[in-house]
């Protein structure tokens, strides 16, 4: 029935965590789903975050008949704030996500034409040839969904972000007889998620946390301060829980989390017996133990409420007492080790018990580990497999538990961004390339990576830079005073003067020719470059950036000024 | 008997996980236990490592009886190279540390005529008033050693890093009979490893590491590619045996892993049968299924033999071939998940099936887990307490297990370094704080942290650098010709040209006022400070360090060249 071949593109999320975008394309209809950011590697000097490459999409724009949302994370909406000013599709979202949406657009101050259009887990859109219905999936965020999408070749699914979870805190749970109705049928092809693809056996449950937060609370004596994720909802409604049970109050402390608290309080995400949160002014008339104050900082964000809280910053409206009980109800996002350490070091020394991942189960995480993935794999029966959303160990290791389950090497494709899958009834290659680097957002500015910029802040970065001023009489073409050095970065001041001034006199010696006149200026760049580079080396074992100046004196105006 | 106090002043290791230093000081007699180093954290931007600060000691040289080494990890003789610059005083060292010593004094070029003594487990030797036993402990890495030190005002237990392994595969197994006698006689203090306090249960023993290394090799079908921490020598051992048992060959790859592994084969620590390890020109006649390539890079060190194999980098003498078996043997040391993460990457990508921590139990760790650290509490029964070597939590976490045992709070005192400890035989107080400050090294500095320098590396490294020319007319005190501006790291050159150009006219408008002559430098250092500032924030929401460079032209010859 099909004429043409059902063309895969994964524009971000293949070979990293973060920023996904996965294109299907049949004939002249182009369908995206997610788009989202990718926080930087430390290695990405001065970069905000990082966004697919659109490049694909820009010349398909009359094609393209929407951008389908799985759910409102950062690395699956983070980058529509930046592509809506290139593309105008409508989007198509569940409600909490289509919130967040929201919030994400007005907080970048972004106005788009973009129609954001509710969808629902059970609903049905169709996008050109793409017949899509929505299913209910179990992530650490409400609402969040999984793609059947009917083409002309044949039936795909997409996971989503998703976990296996009997008993969700709030969320419906996954509708299997669905998917298995469907594997019995055929289905084409199934793109899983592979973010835990390491990790043996089960997720457990959202609602063991219950168990452990009730132990806490029930045993602190003093006041007990919890911090999650502020899209957390099922963990923030346990929160409110345990308050009820405990005869405790909750005070909201942290932007994010009263904004998207307040948001689910409204939109029946979150339910809360009338008077158990309360006003932060409030806090001082209760007694400790009838206290739990919910803050933003599970990240060890530096200006997140716990992190102010940390560090006695006095400008923070809880401080640390002894006695007090800490709960970093998160692991830290890849990358933040460190300032999570940093964090829980800092309420130990201001007299908090901390508790944390490593010493209870105050967390457990929104994906599947192989068991709940091998699950999904022998439901959907899928002729192709394609694992999404991981690095690239991620996927190969997602790849292996494809095949043990019998599905043939030729039908898994461990794709990269950008790589074009081509799949007929029956077959399957990859066809070539599409550009998908990575783009970074750096303040306002947008652009590729791997260029002389981020070179350049980490040479920086490493050793400073050191600038030259290098005066030629116009007339002698000499040397008109003895060069100037200005240094940031590089070796204090103070300390090194003699090193500063030594490198004077090797300018001085490198740029002292009888014949030739200073007027070349990429001699005199280089002679200075070559020289002080080798002498810094020598003295220091650093090599800074070195910025020559040359400026001629004794003439003037070469140059209007305005 | 004693008529001082005895006094314990931690100068690197509390509160951070490295640059461990102890000094113990009793009247004139001073004694420090270990110098190490410790990797910078990303923060620390172009620091190469840091070392204790050692200010306390050089008023006290002349008391200053000698420097005990526990082992031959960096972090407890890595600043040994720095220090002997400054103090000379004798080293004591089990043997196998002192050959590490050896090995870095002259990769770091450093002569020194303090006098590197032998001891062994078992050993005593008297330094003025105290008198030093050592004692066997299990670590990851040979002759590792904790220590009984008896001073006037009673006896002091130092762990020195720990675990407990009853069935170690090269060291001696911990005597704890003799710590179990001197628990009845009574211990003053206890200083103990703190590092993994937050683990509950026991550290498997380095033995489990054989059965897993067994099933790996005996499964291969290609070869197999193992790394490991060089020092790691019962790891070692342990490839070396699993080798011989599968008939396959050595092939050693590395320059640390060969110095220490040939270092280890002539003193004994390490044994193979002869033939079992070849050189590498050998590797090429034998069938994939009788090679064990061992290789550096358990870190994703960029320059190591494993990651050079991943990156496919021509200069290196192997190369992954689809069908390798890769295992890392080895955990990240914090701070480097994203390079093990990395190398893991691209090791799939070549087709490797890489094996590591996560996936099976290639790799046990060498520090005491909660059960251990209450074990050796419970058989040192010490009167006072101090948790060593870890950051601020692990230090608390490991106080609060002290407690559960019946200690004191007031005999148990969480130390940061610097804190100045003074121990009588029924009382303890800390009596001030001394300066212990972290010392970096960048290639041949070394000073203080947290200066401008760093600071300022900072800053460059997020936004880069602006360099501004004012080329001012020394007649009229007005510019002689439009701004030059010069960046590094801020923006594309390229791209934005408007950008820069319209920089210079923001600067020219800056310094445009009829009255003045632009001859005060720090009103014009000030002025296009501040407006390039506001200027380039505005526009694209970044904040160079801007540096000003003011010439004076129509005038020369203000100093002479040389």
């Amino acid at each position: 029935m099909s004429t043409h071949k059902l063309r895969v593109i994964p524009l971000g999320g293949l070979g990293e965590i973060g920023k996904n975008m996965m294109v299907l394309e049949y004939a002249n209809d182009v369908v995206v789903i997610d788009a989202g950011l990718m926080f930087p590697g430390e290695e990405m000097l001065g970069v905000d975050f990082l966004i697919p490459d659109i490049s694909y999409l820009l010349p398909r724009q009359k094609n393209l008949r929407g951008i389908v949302i799985t759910h409102g994370h950062e690395d699956h909406i983070g980058a529509l704030p930046y592509i809506l000013s290139r593309l105008v599709p409508p989007i198509y979202a569940t409600k909490f996500a289509r919130e967040l949406i929201r919030m994400e657009l007005k907080q970048r101050g972004v106005r788009t034409d973009a129609k954001l259009n509710l969808v629902n887990p059970g609903s049905r859109i169709k996008l050109g040839n793409f017949n899509i219905e929505f299913f209910s999936v179990c992530h650490s965020i409400p609402d969040s969904v999984g793609l059947i999408i009917h083409t002309p070749v044949g039936t795909v699914v997409h996971s989503g972000d998703f976990k296996i979870d009997y008993t969700p805190v709030i969320s419906e749970a996954t509708n299997f007889s669905q998917l298995a109705s469907l594997g019995t049928k055929g289905v084409l092809l199934l793109l899983s998620d592979s973010t835990y693809a390491e990790l043996p056996g089960y997720t457990p449950s959202e609602r063991v946390v219950s168990d452990t937060l009730d132990r806490i609370v029930g045993e602190a004596k003093g006041r007990v301060i919890i911090t999650t994720f502020a899209s957390l909802i099922s963990r923030v409604q346990q929160v409110f829980d345990v308050a009820v049970k405990h005869g405790r109050r909750v005070f909201i402390i942290g932007r994010s989390m009263k904004e998207i608290a307040s948001m689910a309080l409204k939109t029946g995400y979150l339910s809360a017996p009338p008077g158990i949160i309360c006003r932060l002014d409030e806090l001082k008339t209760l007694p400790h133990n009838r206290v739990i104050v919910l803050s933003t900082g599970s990240q060890g964000e530096p200006t997140s409420a716990l992190v102010r809280m940390a560090n006695r910053d006095p400008s923070s409206r809880v401080q640390i007492i002894p006695g007090d009980t800490v709960v970093i109800s998160a692991t830290p996002i890849p990358g933040n080790e460190a300032l999570v350490s940093k964090t829980t070091d800092s309420l130990f020394r201001q007299g908090a018990n901390v508790i944390y991942d490593k010493l209870a189960q105050v967390h457990v995480h929104g994906h599947g580990s192989q068991e709940e993935l091998k699950l999904l794999l022998s439901l959907v029966k899928p002729n192709f497999f394609v694992p999404v959303h991981g690095e690239y160990r991620h996927l190969s290791l997602h790849a292996n538990l494809a095949r043990s389950m019998g599905i043939p090497e030729d039908n898994i494709f461990v794709l990269e961004n950008g790589d074009i899958l081509e799949l007929g009834q029956d077959s399957g290659r990859v066809v070539g390339r599409t550009r998908a680097r990575a783009m970074y957002v750096s303040g306002m500015i947008t652009g590729e990576l791997d260029n002389t910029v981020l070179r350049d802040r980490k040479l920086l970065s490493r050793d400073g830079v050191v600038v030259v001023t290098i005066a030629v009489d116009a007339e002698s073409g000499k040397l008109a005073e003895r060069p100037r050095i200005i240094t940031r970065g590089f070796v204090d001041a103070g300390g090194e003067q003699m090193l500063i001034e030594k490198g004077r006199g090797v300018v001085v010696s490198a740029l002292d020719h009888d014949k030739g006149r200073l007027v070349d200026q990429s001699f005199v760049d280089a002679r200075v470059k070559d020289s002080l580079s080798r002498f810094f080396y020598e003295q220091v074992h650093r090599r800074p950036i070195i910025i020559p100046v040359v400026v001629e004196v004794g003439r003037t105006q070469r140059e209007p000024t305005n």
